[in-house]
């Protein structure tokens, strides 16, 4: 991955000329060049391991598998956020660490883990480095140097039980390396956050993510069911039975640990035969409303599809006017739709079942007023469906401040959360001269509610972009906690959402989870300011 | 419910004349009488209660919510499992407590815990007193006093939102009571463990539980979506969010943790809309093993039945010499099948959903060799679901030894751990010269695995009636722990598992839910003894 942006240089989008005219239309933007700065002009800060570490880290792993050349430190300095990627192409590499580390198995691990146990070093363990919320940066204050532990080594494929539809994966595989691997026995994890390409299995369950399928394969929580991991306190277990009434789940105290007890070094996932058959289908709504209600109808008949993603109004407009042909604005004003609302529907299995499922969705979206708008749209959608971040770097570069941020609540609660973000990052951006597209859309329904999505493009404000973004990120969270919503559905808690935390929690929830830590981790050296610590914002 | 055994008075069963025939075939019995002593004459350990407590627990609660009369007393000194009864009824009353407190609310709780927490007084929670794992007994040793809380007051409706399909539920409230204050908005809980009729809401969470129909509407633990709990030291609220990534799952924690770190006092639960439509089938398998396969065909396929139940070889001899008519067993015997293994298959919702999801297990049931019996014993089935426990009653009346356990592993591991239980009860049993009849049936089918639940029956040995069971358990819960198995799908952990639960979490895992405890109950007092705390057997 480039060490300032997304994907590999092939793979870069350019800013087709559809965009530019909507981001004149809708952020008063003109066009600017913001290129990083040289590989050369970052910062980094001045190698602080203790040698004698560093010697039993080479003693571990081979001298080989220590690296702290000026890329290997750059590309592993920060995660994918918007603030990420600002700081590190303004050449601010501070969180980097001091040397990358690649073990090759458990054991390694957990030997460089007692290693900077015994001196003080910090360790911050990544799988993709695709974190959008801080996850990944170094900690250097109070530690005397800090690792990063580069997991891409634990890349094995240590059992698949296709009679128990069990898979157990090492950490370091990535999602098309796992999905490669099941798809030769006929088996997926359907697992497809829009990290796929990089992000791995110990990422995931470390994070407790969901993706784009999650609405039909589970989250990675629903398919978690055993795990191993290296704490500096030991070894930890958790036997992959299919339901327990044992006591807390300890199961569900390491996912989504996000590297502060320890290091998932393999996990042991529920897997789903391959479908045999894939329908996409574009629909669009007269409104956000009435597309809401059918999804909460279909998700509470156990009806939904595999794939439900409703865009509302702003983000609709946005992509008829990024590629309106995709989705055929005549018909759609012809039906009488002047702002529609465009959704995915995608059903997965066999092919008898697809068609069942397609005709079961059909009768409640006709009833809602949708209008069905085929499945080349729908197609092309899921081809393009890993995308936007390579999308992004083309703003980054074009002066465009663009980011996303998600959560999740009741149906009860779910249009008055949808308002009062949007209406927080209106504010918060408006008042700084540049106001913003918001854009959002459910993308993962339960019975009882769904999740919330939200992207929001401003012009940059040169000189304090951070300060920009901080703000309103502040300020749509604040709404998020206000109205009693998750302050993360599938992003994870890294360092940004930190200061949120105690909300769902409560300060004792939060001690008691420190309590664990604290045995896990006695000497604190695990993916220090994240999670349950917060501290100010760097 | 009656001190000495299960429900009222007026409910109880006798033992059928072809039960006794059967005892006599199967474990050798000879009939005995071995009625329970009287209620005067069970010793109960002298009043140790501080006073200075008990007024402050007075002041809270008011004193006529503060009972230390001897059927109280004795009616909270021991669950429901055989080793209770068998104490009891021998009119052992060790750990009765010294009192039992009625609080009316959340507030009065917390009030009661402070109270108790700076008395050095251990606490008990209570809701139906139908825990079989030793869940609800008090220890004396080491506190100043032991006191039982009673959660029966707690049983408000706080609130239900059909919208997201959330009902927020007292503690107290017991399955009836919850299940018809839903039915009057037409939803249900779905949540039918055999104690439904005294257990409650509460307990249900506390235990992690699953009921008769969790294969369709989700064990308790994936119902819960929020919690409140009081601990001793503060507060703890997990909102009612459907999914969230916001780091270790707290919810996890507190669900399962059996009254050792607080009392949950209210619960909110996704709920369901009450099915239009039930259908319950009964069938008959060629084998286990041929019923298993079907089973887990169905379960994988997304397309088992709301209850999916098959028994072993032995548990149908054991149906089919009971209640043989019910069965049909000419008409097996004319379909070939000599050792027939009988099935409940039901399909709960809409008429047309249940006409169809019947039609396409019908298709895979048949693949399997199975025969159909009907509804007609279906519903005799189901209608007499909750009789068991009584029946226990009448066999404890009569010399013989009855008791249950359960556990639950993957599709692959499940005939090995069938057979090695069965194995284990048999060996133990038959080596202190009283042969079992070991029965077992699946219950409870997931993707990737099923839970095994065993009754074993055995003529009791006089005089020793404690220690024989207890060999047999210990047997029994070695053999899982050998097979990775969980020790517990839906019976909790309690005193009964404790000594097994490391092998589940390992000794550190252990140690980190210690240190939880710690945290949210400082001095020790919440249930003494139970879930992370092996002890000695009383």
């Amino acid at each position: 991955m480039r060490w300032w942006g997304w994907g590999a240089d092939r793979d870069a989008a350019p800013l087709p000329p559809a965009a530019e005219a909507m981001l004149r239309a809708e952020i008063g933007w003109t066009p600017r060049t913001t290129p990083p700065v040289a590989l050369q002009d970052v910062a980094l800060p001045q190698l602080a391991l203790d040698p004698a570490v560093r010697s039993e880290l080479v003693a571990i792993v081979g001298a080989g598998h220590v690296c702290d050349d000026r890329l290997t430190r750059v590309a592993h300095a920060v995660g994918r956020s918007l603030i990420d990627l600002l700081r590190v192409r303004a050449g601010d590499g501070s969180t980097a660490p001091d040397a990358v580390v690649f073990p090759a198995d458990h054991d390694e691990v957990a030997g460089v883990l007692a290693a900077c146990a015994r001196g003080g070093v910090a360790v911050v363990p990544f799988g993709g480095g695709t974190s959008v919320v801080g996850g990944v940066e170094t900690v250097h204050e109070g530690f005397a140097g800090a690792i990063t532990l580069d997991l891409a080594r634990l890349d094995r494929v240590v059992d698949v039980d296709g009679r128990s539809l069990l898979a157990t994966l090492g950490a370091g595989l990535t999602g098309p390396q796992a999905e490669a691997a099941l798809a030769a026995r006929g088996l997926t994890l359907g697992h497809f956050p829009q990290s796929f390409e990089f992000a791995t299995i110990g990422g995931f369950v470390a994070t407790r993510s969901a993706g784009q399928a999650s609405t039909g394969y589970g989250r990675i929580d629903a398919l978690v069911r055993g795990l191993r991991m290296a704490a500096p306190a030991g070894d930890l277990a958790v036997a992959p039975v299919p339901a327990s009434a044992a006591g807390p789940a300890l199961r569900e105290l390491l996912v989504g640990s996000e590297g502060t007890l320890g290091v998932i070094t393999q996990a042991t996932l529920r897997v789903h035969r391959a479908p045999a058959a894939t329908r996409t289908e574009a629909w669009a709504f007269p409104s956000f409303a009435a597309g809401c209600e059918a999804f909460r109808a279909l998700a509470q008949a156990g009806a939904a599809g595999t794939i439900m993603r409703l865009s509302d109004e702003d983000e609709s407009r946005m992509a008829l006017g990024l590629d309106g042909d995709r989705w055929g604005p005549a018909y759609l004003r012809l039906r009488g739709q002047r702002t529609p609302c465009l959704a995915i529907v995608a059903h997965e299995g066999t092919a008898r079942g697809v068609r069942l499922r397609s005709l079961r969705t059909l009768r409640t979206l006709r009833r809602a007023g949708a209008v069905y708008l085929g499945t080349g749209a729908g197609g092309t959608w899921r081809d393009g469906r890993f995308a936007a971040p390579y999308l992004r770097d083309a703003l980054l570069d074009r002066g465009v401040l663009v980011e996303t941020l998600e959560t999740a609540t009741t149906w009860t609660g779910l249009a008055a959360l949808h308002a009062a973000v949007r209406a927080a990052l209106h504010e918060a951006l408006c008042s700084q001269g540049t106001p913003p597209l918001v854009a959002c859309h459910v993308s993962h329904l339960y019975p009882t509610g769904a999740s919330l999505y939200f992207t929001a493009l401003a012009r940059q404000a040169p000189g304090r972009e951070l300060e920009q973004w901080r703000a309103a990120k502040a300020a749509a969270s604040d709404a998020i906690a206000a109205h009693g919503a998750t302050i993360t559905h599938h992003h994870a808690v890294g360092r940004d959402h930190a200061p949120w935390l105690h909300h769902e929690t409560g300060d004792l929830g939060l001690d008691a989870l420190r309590a664990l830590k604290a045995t896990l981790d006695p000497t604190g050296i695990m993916n220090p300011g994240k999670l349950l610590f917060a501290r100010p914002a760097a």
